[in-house]
This record gives C-alpha cells, sequence and structure tokens, in this order.
C-alpha cells in the first residue's frame, strides 16, 4: 500500500481521497506523530486522541476559508502535519521551530493562537458574529474544545453569549474525560452519564444554553464522523456536537497512563516504552519540594489546605492529595474559583496553598486584588513555572508575575533561590502569616544536593548578602542568584574581588535596610530577575532608589519588552542575556 | 402602630418577632433605604428588591454563625441596616462612613468584602469545606447571587465545583432579569422561562450541576420566603433556591425605570421624583464623548464593532447600541468573554472597540495579554472609571491599569486629558492600527466647553508640552494635567516661569525624543499619575531614565501602596496628594 500521508500538503489534497484512502491517512498521521514525538519529545495523548476528529473536519470542512479553532492546542499535531507543515514537524517546540500550539504567524490554517485553555469558543464566536457582519453566510466557523476545558467559566461566558446569537458556530466537545490530569465537577459527572446514554427528555444542559445538541459519537469512528459533520454543516445558528475520544489511542500505554503520556518525554515508538533516564544524583525539582513539604507541613498543622486548579500532577500537590484527600483539592480548570475558594477559606482560619502555574495566575488577577489582597487575606500562592519555562512558549513563560503582583498592596513577593529556602519559605507561610504571599519558583530542578534540612523561619522582607564586594552590587531575584554566582566564579580574581552579590529574596516588602547601605557603598548596581524589565523587580528598586535620591548607575537585567518564543531555558536565557555568559558580559563592560 | 425597626440592633432582636411584626420591618426597612438614599445617594433598586429576602434570611438563619455573603454588595443595604449600622447608615459611601459594600472590616455579618461580581458562590463554597473540616456540620452557609452575576463565568466555576461537594452550601438566585443593566443570555432565557412556570421534564441546567433546587418563589412573599428557608435550612449538601424579585420594589418610579433607578442621585422620598440638576453648561462626561465619538466614528467606518461587559449605561456603548444594534454587543458581566470575541472579530478585520471599566479589566488580564497582546491583535480597550472613582470605593477605584498594563509587550497606553483628545484618540484607532491600544479615561465630566472639534490625528508616542520652563519639568499623565495646570497657576510668577508642563500622553510607548530633551534640560522631574506609583506611569519615567544613566532627581506622585477607601473623588485625590493642592505643595517645596 503506497503512503499517502507524505503527499498531504495541505488540506485539499485529503479532499480528493474516498473513505479507504482517509482511513489509512489516520494510520499514517497516527504513526507519523507517535514516531516524531517519541525521539523529539512534546505533547503526545491529545492529538492522538483526535487523529480521526482531525481528518473528518479538514475533509468536511472547507479550511482555511472555514475557521477552526483549537482549544489549549495540545492536540493540533495532527493538524498541523495536515496543513503543510509535516516536514517541519520535528522542529516542534524547538528555537526557531514551529510552535507546540497553534499560532496564527505560523499558518493560515491556524486562526487563533493559543495555548491556555477555554479559549477557543469566545474567540471562535467572534469570528462568526464578524462572518455574519460581511454576509459571509455560508462561512463555517468551528471551536473544538476538551471537557476539561468547557468546564472553565470562560468557556461557559462563551456558550451563554453564543446562545442568544444567530452565529454559525459549530462547538465540538471533544470529551475524553481528562485534561492533563482526570477531569472534575459537576459538569464532567454530567457529560459522563450522557457518555454512557443517559438522556434527560427534554433539554440537556447544552440545549438549555439555545445549541442544538448531537451525540454522543464516536470519535475513533471515522465514517461516522464524517457522516455527521456533513449533516451539521448543513445547520446554522449554534450547535454542538459531543465526541467521545480516547486521549492516547493508539498507543496501549498512552491509552493505560493517560496522565503520564499527556508529554511523557522519549519513549520507543512501537511498544511506548519510556526511555529511562538517569535521574539518580540530580536535584529534585522545584514543585516536588513544594509538593512534598506541604504533605509534611500540613502532617503537623491540620490548618494546611491545597488547592490546584487542574495541575495536581504539575504543582505535584498530588501528594497531598493522596495524603490528605480531605484536605486538598483539584478544582479544575478554574483559576478565578480556586484564588476566591482560597480566600473563603482563609477567613475561616486556614491557611491556604493555592498552586498555580505563574502563567495561569493571570487568569485570577481580579481575584488576587479583590478577594485576597483588599481584605488581606493570608493566603499563599505558590508559582510554579516561574520566568522562562522554555519549549511551551511565549503562551506559558511566567515572566509578568513580578511586574503584575507588585502594584498590589498588601501582598508579599518572595523568591526562593534554591530548593531550601523554597522549603522554609513553605515554613515560614504557615507560621501566623498576616498577609497574603507570593511564593515564585521556576519549572525544572533545583540546584542543591541536600534540601531536605530543618525547617528554619525566614524573615519577611530581609534580604541576603551571598558575596562581599566593594565596587559593583548586583542584586538578584530567586533562582537567578545562580547564575550571577556562576558568572562572577567565571571572572578574574580581581573583578571577582570588586563585586558583591545580593539575593534580595522578597520583591515586597524590600530589604530597605540592605537597601540604604548598599546605595550608600556602591555607584554601581545590577538587578537581575527572569521577568519582563517593565515595572518588575528592577524597577522596584530604581523606585525605592529615586525615593532616595540615589545617584548612581542601576543597570535592570530581565526579559525585555517583547514575547519571547519557544526554546530550551538555556537557550531563551540567552536571548535575554539572563544566562551566565550574559550576565558576565555585562559584568565584564562595567569594571 | 409603634417603629420597630429603630429597636432592631441586630439579628437576634429581628428573631423575637412575630410574622406580623416582621412585615412592618419590611415596610420600615424599604422606607428607610429610600429616605436615607434619597438625600444621601448610593444603589437603590437592588436593596428595595430584596428587602424581604433580607429580613428572612436573617430571621431564619444564625447569623452570624451561619455565614451569608452577598454578590457585589448593591443588594446589602438592608442587610447593613438590620445588622447594627443604621445608625450610621447615613454616612455611606462618604470618606470615614461605611462602604457602599459589604466589607469584613465593618461588621462580622459582612462575612466576605464584595464589590465585583460573581464571587459569593466560591467565598462561601471556601467557607462551608472549611466548616465541614471543623466538624461544624450545622453550620450554614449562603451566597445570594443576581441573575445577571450568576452568568458570569466565575460563578459557573463555583456552581461546578460545589456540586461534587458536601458543603453546606445554600445558593439563592436573586432573579430580577437585571443587573445594572437588563440581563443577556442565553441562561438568562433559560431562566426567564422558569419564572413562567416553565419545567423541563427531567433535571434543569441546575440540576444537572448537582445541586438540589427548590422554586421559583415569590421574593416578596414574606411568609412563603420563611417557610421555603426553613425547609431548606434541613437540607444537607448544595442547594439552590430560585428566588424572583423586582428590583426598585415599593417605589414605582424605580421599578417603572429600573436602569435609572439603579443608582439613580438625588430624588423626592415619596414619590421618588428625580431631583433636576442644572446641567448647563457643565462639560460633557467622558464616557459619553466615548459613546457619541463612537456612533460618529461608527457611521463612517463599516467596520467598528462596540462591545461591553454588562455596561452599555454606564460606558455609554448604549448609543451605538441603538444607532447600529448590529454592532453593538453587551456580553453580559463577562469580561472574560468579551475581550476574547473582540480578539477573534480583530482577527477577522473588525476594530473593536472593547468599553470596560479599569477595574474590571482586571478580570481579562489573562486574555489581554494571551489572546489579544501575543497576537498583537489592534484591538481598542476603553477604560473609563480609570484612576479614583470615589463613593464606590476600594473594590472599583481603576488605579491599576497602568501597571498592570505595561508589562505587556505590543499594547500601547494612552490618557487623554480631555475630552478633545480622547475624541482625537478613538478617531486615531480606528485609522490603521496595527497594535492593541489602551485608552483609559477618568470617570464623571471632562473640563472643556466645546469638545466636539473636527477630528485630528494623533501621533501615537507623542508627548506634548504644554508649558515651558526652565528648572523642575512635570510630567503629568490623562487628566492629572488639569491638577498640574492649576497648583502651577496658584504659584507666584517667578515660581511658575521655573517650571515646565509636560503631557505625556503615552504610558506606551514613550516619547523618548522629549524625554531625552527633558532628562538634558531639566536637573527636576516630577511624575503625576492617578495610577499606583509602583510599577506605573512615573516607575517607567525611572526605567528609560535609568537606560540614560540620568542623574537628576525623579519625584513620582500618584497612588501609593495602599488601598484606598471610599469618599469623594476630591478627597481621595487629596490623600494621595495628587489633587491641586498636593501637588502645589510638592513644587513649593522644591523651588
Amino acid at each position: 500500500m503506497a503512503e499517502i500521508l507524505k503527499n498531504i500538503n495541505c488540506p485539499k489534497d485529503l479532499r480528493k481521497l474516498d473513505l479507504e484512502e482517509l482511513k489509512q491517512v489516520v494510520q499514517e498521521l497516527r504513526k507519523f506523530i507517535i514516531d516524531i514525538v517519541a525521539t523529539k519529545e512534546g505533547h503526545l495523548g491529545a492529538s492522538l486522541g483526535v487523529v480521526e476528529l482531525t481528518v473528518a473536519l479538514h475533509y468536511i470542512f472547507n479550511t482555511p476559508e472555514d475557521l477552526l479553532v483549537w482549544d489549549v492546542g495540545h492536540q493540533a499535531y495532527g493538524h498541523k502535519i495536515l496543513t503543510g507543515r509535516r516536514d517541519i514537524f520535528d522542529t516542534n517546540r524547538q528555537l526557531n521551530g514551529i510552535s507546540g500550539f497553534p499560532k496564527r504567524e505560523e499558518s493560515e490554517y491556524d486562526t487563533f493562537g493559543v495555548g491556555h485553555s477555554s479559549t477557543s469558543i469566545s474567540a471562535a464566536l467572534g469570528m462568526a458574529i464578524a462572518s455574519n457582519l460581511k454576509a459571509e453566510f455560508e462561512k463555517q466557523h468551528i471551536a473544538v474544545i476538551g471537557d476539561a476545558s468547557i468546564a472553565s467559566g470562560m468557556a461557559f461566558e462563551g456558550l451563554n453569549h453564543a446562545g442568544v446569537t444567530k452565529a454559525n458556530l459549530l462547538v465540538i466537545l471533544n470529551d475524553n474525560a481528562i485534561g492533563i490530569d482526570p477531569s472534575v465537577g459537576a459538569l464532567k459527572e454530567y457529560l459522563t452519564k450522557a457518555r454512557v446514554g443517559y438522556k434527560p427528555a427534554r433539554d440537556n444542559i447544552i440545549e438549555a444554553l439555545n445549541f442544538q445538541y448531537f451525540g454522543p459519537v464516536d470519535g475513533h469512528d471515522l465514517e461516522g464522523l464524517l457522516k455527521t459533520l456533513k449533516e451539521m454543516k448543513q445547520i446554522k445558528g449554534p450547535k454542538f456536537l459531543h465526541v467521545i475520544t480516547r486521549k492516547g489511542k493508539g498507543l496501549k500505554k498512552a491509552e493505560e497512563d493517560q496522565v503520564k503520556y499527556h508529554a511523557p518525554g522519549k519513549f520507543e515508538p512501537t511498544t511506548g516504552e519510556l526511555l529511562k533516564y538517569d535521574t539518580n544524583g540530580l536535584p529534585i525539582k522545584y514543585q516536588d519540594v513544594f509538593g512534598l513539604t506541604l504533605v509534611e507541613l500540613a502532617r503537623k498543622n491540620k490548618k494546611i489546605i491545597g488547592i490546584t486548579p487542574a495541575m495536581p500532577t504539575g504543582s505535584s500537590l498530588k501528594f497531598m492529595m493522596k495524603a490528605f484527600p480531605e484536605r486538598a483539592f483539584d478544582v479544575g480548570i478554574a483559576e478565578q474559583h480556586a484564588v476566591t475558594l482560597s480566600a473563603g477559606m482563609a477567613t475561616q482560619g486556614f491557611v491556604v496553598y493555592c498552586a498555580i502555574y505563574s502563567t495561569f495566575l493571570q487568569r485570577a488577577y481580579d481575584q488576587l486584588i479583590h478577594d485576597v489582597a483588599l481584605q488581606n487575606l493570608p493566603v499563599v500562592f505558590c508559582l510554579d513555572r516561574a520566568g522562562l519555562v522554555g519549549e511551551d512558549g511565549a503562551t506559558h513563560h511566567g515572566v509578568f508575575d513580578i511586574a503584575y503582583a507588585r502594584p498590589i498592596p498588601n501582598l508579599i513577593i518572595a523568591a526562593p533561590r534554591n530548593e531550601t529556602e523554597l522549603r522554609n519559605l513553605l515554613y515560614t507561610a504557615q507560621l501566623d502569616l498576616k498577609s497574603p504571599m507570593i511564593i515564585r519558583y521556576p519549572r525544572g530542578r533545583g540546584v542543591l544536593k541536600e534540601w531536605e534540612l530543618p525547617f528554619k523561619k525566614v524573615e519577611i522582607g530581609k534580604a541576603e548578602c551571598l558575596k562581599e564586594g566593594f565596587e559593583i552590587a548586583v542584586l538578584s531575584l530567586g533562582n537567578m542568584a545562580g547564575n550571577v554566582e556562576n558568572a562572577i566564579k567565571n571572572l578574574n580574581k580581581t573583578a571577582q574581588e570588586k563585586i558583591a552579590h545580593y539575593d534580595m529574596r522578597f520583591v515586597k516588602p524590600l530589604d530597605k535596610k540592605i537597601l540604604n547601605k548598599i546605595f550608600g557603598k556602591f555607584s554601581k548596581i545590577i538587578t537581575v530577575e527572569d521577568g519582563v524589565i517593565n515595572g518588575g523587580f528592577g524597577s522596584a528598586i530604581l523606585e525605592y532608589a529615586s525615593n532616595l535620591s540615589y545617584k548612581g548607575d542601576i543597570e535592570l537585567l530581565g526579559i525585555p519588552d517583547e514575547f519571547i518564543e519557544q526554546g530550551s531555558v538555556d537557550q531563551l536565557q540567552e536571548i535575554a542575556k539572563i544566562n551566565v555568559q550574559g550576565i558576565q558580559q555585562k559584568l565584564e563592560s562595567i569594571i
């Protein structure tokens, strides 16, 4: 049988095929994804689950004239491969390669850039209303959204609006009962009933919102999908197709362990066997320092609660969910709710650790201000994935948190420089904290061999001098301390002696005492952070310096005023000049 | 008949009364609210609508042990009066008086501070879960939420989580079919069907989320309410009561014109007749400059679309909704959706003006970053109520916008100093804009007599010198220009000549050309903004100054690092020292 996929350069090529050939494309596409992800890494399970759906959508609809929006985009690998990116798919998620998510700049088939969840209905509805205004009444607009994503409030807002429009919107629910971790919530339970054939006698929850509801249908039955989509294409107005799929479909191990195979790393493509990495001797991941320390603290402090919006595995809150299921909650993709729920619990005297990726706290910015900080409730925000996160790219970098949190009164903002510091901050946060606190820490592994030292209370707002000097003071935040230390080590002895290094530890409150000394002693100051320069940590130093009419030079290193794309963390830190070499060059240029 | 209300100092007093006496309390409470709001102003209609419900809740439930959360809080006047604040209720919304919204510091009966909508379910659920952990299984937790607020995504997130818990949560839907403006959306249509007795044969949308559903019941039938609430108190787990009320109930004119009587200003208490203010000769409101100019522009530019999340009246988008109903959308309390919908429309070549209060854009911060700025889509955000808003207080001040928007790449941030500038910015925004843009302007009236001048294109990123000088440069943003001008006028002639005044107009991009000149000429610079100092406009000037190693003094005037409570705008600007006198004193102290 001749290969077909290699000749599919755009969906038009697909539309020339017959059913049997399409079925072959499905097989080839699945294999293609597995083979590349096996060696190049990336998100696997989600894309395997929608191979039939992807082929069917591009076959039935006239993309790119018809507008297809993928929610989140983990599942869009098949879409990318069928829309002209087959031969560069092996550059997926790499620096200067293609993005791991749909991206407008990359292809006319990527109608809307995604990465964060639950935006597809709003975006596709906007397009559909626009088409009506342009009198393009035949144009189709399709949002493909997962069952974890549709439970987010934003998706509900989109449905609620769409239901009172005449927009030509097709919402496809890709129901595999799992996001990154298994889906949760009442809507999920409702959808599960629908999966097994439960039919409310009157309208279901979707029909109640004025959508025409179809399904559930088997998302791996290509013929059935083609038939259903063809019929639905004729229907005007908001319509909804409930498709049941299996995440990881076609790779046995991926179907069996869907959480692990969401983004499995390298694996053997035929068996799915994960490549074993020797992690012995490597430092622990920051997320595990959080997860394990929280369990340790929760054992003694019965007031501790843990909350995560849909990231039990990624945040390692899973450890506490296992140890204390009644005190640890995965609330689903619901950052707004997670934050205000935490606030509600805090009013009753509980110490809530709300574990959210830095980039996702953007979703609950108002709740952080209005429900937590304004009421000065001592909720502890554990912001994993702060700084540049690497291959997930522009949508996922946690580079705005310092700048967006710093303007908020009452808020404490801390960044540990290593695992032990994180541990001690977590410990400190449950000792009679009077204000909300953000603890931000990076993706990936720490830097220490032994991190599980006895707890020490951290004085809030206290910086630390890591190295004395007499000419230049480098003020670093969080794990940037390591880069600075290494940069200094690379200098010659004379240069080294000139440079003092301070780990500021807290963006807020600033250690004014130590800053007063620094301003008195040094005429050159460099700040180093892995967040945006505009309004960030360095900016806080500038503000305080201007208060004191400091006349020395202050230079700010950090993320410049542009979105940073995907690449390895090292590559991206190099671009921002906050890697060891970048800092070293800066120091050399000044001395 | 002896007055009863004057002896009700807490809900315990209420619980001693019989039904007839309670009915009398209802009458007295309604009159009390009307009489005070008639002279002291405030929110009227919402509280009038829930008088019976308020009495019933405090009668049946054991507040403050049972925890009652009011959503938004417009409707909580009766609650305040019955919970010990009757005699200070005439200080409502005034400086040092009581807040117009529930507030934890104010009373143990105010279990959760509100102001922004749709937080009550999450907060009450957090409390309810906390009670279960404390083994306080009899404790009741009640969220009272309006039909406009429950349609917001955040409320859905709360319901979706609550439905899979055993939390003792009672959600009361106060369904009056209106928020500030009439409610919209598919859920609203569904609820309206429920109002007229439509019963789905199987579960309704609320039951689908695992709530026990009761109602709809008449919210003005006190006896019925008491009976229903008493019964429901016995039921464990998540439960939902649908109550039909009439906004403005008991004051005929308020019932008839619910939008106007949401917050009517002063009126005659028996007839409801609004006091006539002579607004002749007063400058126009900024919101009307927006609303009217948009219609004017939309007439010529068919690509213009207007969107508001539930603020057609407050933002004056109502003018466009009337003139071009097919191109102007009220999407309800759905800021997240509003922003991403705008982004979707922008991908199709439309020029979308998204009108959101500054404080409410906090709700769509991630969408601003992830859906708009990252894709560099030229959506125009019209941020009304920027700066200190006065009597609405801490929850509503639009003081964070500059600081939270400035870190976002691609975004243009402008602030007009008067009505004509606003008009010209709105005009400029639809002339081939290549990036998203924020235009922020204050609540209330402008400063000009004639504002409707022919359109002039504004050069993006161009500041303006309003007055030359040679010693001190004052850089102001937006309407702070007026305060600065007046402050300078109050100085003596010699002092006046020393001071230069620049309207920077754009926070981003900064006018570097003019700043280079300023840094070259002046050794003292003062920045003035009505936003937070931390990370704000002045901070942007500091960052650029540090880039150029500027050695002069820069002082930042703006909102300090604390939440500012309610009061008149003048009073609050005085507290922040950005009123005319504050700026004047600063200038005098330097010269």
